[in-house]
């Protein structure tokens, strides 16, 4: 595995896989890789010849308040098991090297307006504009043909969805199935934060999303009650929630007589951890909307 | 020539050409094209192997009551002399094409701040970043080496050359120098709109900025009195001035002990045409400076 901290070295790098007929694909991270990063990973190799990893945690996407200073930097394992999974290049650029001018005039931001503004968009202004800043900026380095995000991360997923629709990057996404711990908790950097007593509660997040997944598959539909209900379920469980909200799975709006899929989407804190989760259904509210009619 | 209006046909177009090994050029237009964008045709082919021009009239840098139905469309007339100057594919999308959600959720934006709101952002809200999403857009449809601007729409390069660099775009930006009438006037689609006597007054606005050059040249430095005699003689001579500007022809901030290149822009009215212009010098206030410090 090549590792790679320069964007020109990078760019001879995937050049010359390029010149080999090679197909390249790219997993960007933050590091501090798990089994969910690792997934990610293997879908890249199942899909590419030649997998592109960056390594690096974005300013951009850090709020005032939000600690960077303190998110877990462990590259030295991270590049063990990047090495063992067959990953072709790391990328590890210096915040010099990705925002040589970040001191000096305003940068130039990419936004997703209103999908970025909802569900962690509330409590985390500027965010996904970070990301979608960040991300287009290393899909400009690396060129990649196809490029892996995990579900995990779901409004991510869809901004940096509509982002490359729109400005039509020609780059496929894929999304990749949250990988979870067996009692269910959702693999997260962060769950390294958690107490023991808060890790017996975190998997009581999934546990809550799967309740309310079946209670809408089988016909429940009020889903501002069901909202409540699971605000008040993730309080009852320990949590302090920011949202537990049933939306449009591609739009993230209210659902409609137009919503093939919904996403229950939820974040919750456990003291100082933020947890995110969510499940996704196929729901089709307009056969029942012609049994009502025809009653 | 090739003319496209899908971008899978112009991908496929470019890919082709690539696979020649051939390198490629663009010159992104609103068509009406006349000797100025021709320039850039020339430069273009001087620079690459493969020439691609876009006609687009793109409805996100037009302001509310800016009237883009009117906008001069030439089609036949540009396409002819396209092929008469050697360009190689010419790109004509269709709204629909460009923007094929363009009614439906709010589109990405690719915003350039702080250069952007300056001098004719302040008049224009939201045209630079209509433009800088435009061209990324673009950009990202036919993946050129080299770009080719004018140099008359000065801002305008300014802003893309912050975006490119800002994001890592693997393309280079050139400018060209503004094209003239012989009286000097610089060519510009707006000319057309002009009435006779005010095409007689038009030439004025480059002359005052030559008179203004000169001045600096040869060592007048206030340059906020300079603004004010520049609008007042941009009034004497019958326009309306939006503004007349000595800035950093970098930044577009004040000009400052470490500027090195000044321009003068303006942008002024000839009652419904708005017209702009500019021009630059090399200043070097650090020689005075140092004057000053030993007297």
């Amino acid at each position: 595995m090549q590792t790679r901290n320069t964007v020109k070295a990078l760019r001879n790098a995937v050049k010359a896989a390029k010149q080999e007929g090679k197909k390249i694909s790219f997993v960007p991270t933050m590091g501090n890789l798990h089994e969910g990063h690792l997934q990610l990973v293997r879908r890249a190799k199942a899909v590419s010849d030649f997998v592109v990893v960056s390594i690096y945690v974005n300013p951009l996407q850090f709020g005032a308040g939000e600690d960077i200073d303190n998110y877990p930097r462990t590259l030295a394992a991270d590049k063990q098991k990047l090495f063992a999974e067959g990953a072709d290049l790391l990328f590890t650029p210096s915040t010099e090297e990705m925002y040589p001018n970040i001191n000096a005039a305003s940068p130039t931001v990419v936004s997703v307006p209103k999908i970025s503004e909802t569900l962690c968009g509330q409590k985390r202004p500027g965010h996904f504009a970070g990301v979608a800043t960040v991300v287009s900026k290393l899909f400009n380095m690396v060129q990649p043909e196809v490029a892996i995000f995990g579900k995990k991360d779901f409004q991510q997923l869809l901004v940096i969805r509509k982002m490359v629709e729109d400005l039509c990057l020609p780059i496929e996404i894929l999304g990749v199935t949250t990988a979870r711990a067996e009692d269910g908790l959702a693999l997260s950097s962060r769950n390294g934060y958690l107490n023991e007593n808060e890790r017996d509660i975190a998997p009581k997040l999934h546990r809550i999303l799967l309740d309310y997944r079946d209670a809408i598959a089988s016909g429940f539909d009020n889903y501002l009650d069901l909202q409540r209900y699971g605000m008040e379920d993730l309080r009852q469980a320990g949590f302090e929630p920011d949202y537990f909200s049933i939306r449009d799975a591609k739009t993230l709006e209210d659902i409609t007589v137009d919503t093939e899929e919904a996403v229950i989407a939820v974040a919750a804190n456990l003291g100082v951890t933020r947890l995110i989760d969510n499940t996704t259904l196929a729901i089709n509210p307009s056969s029942d909307w012609g049994m009502l009619a025809s009653q």
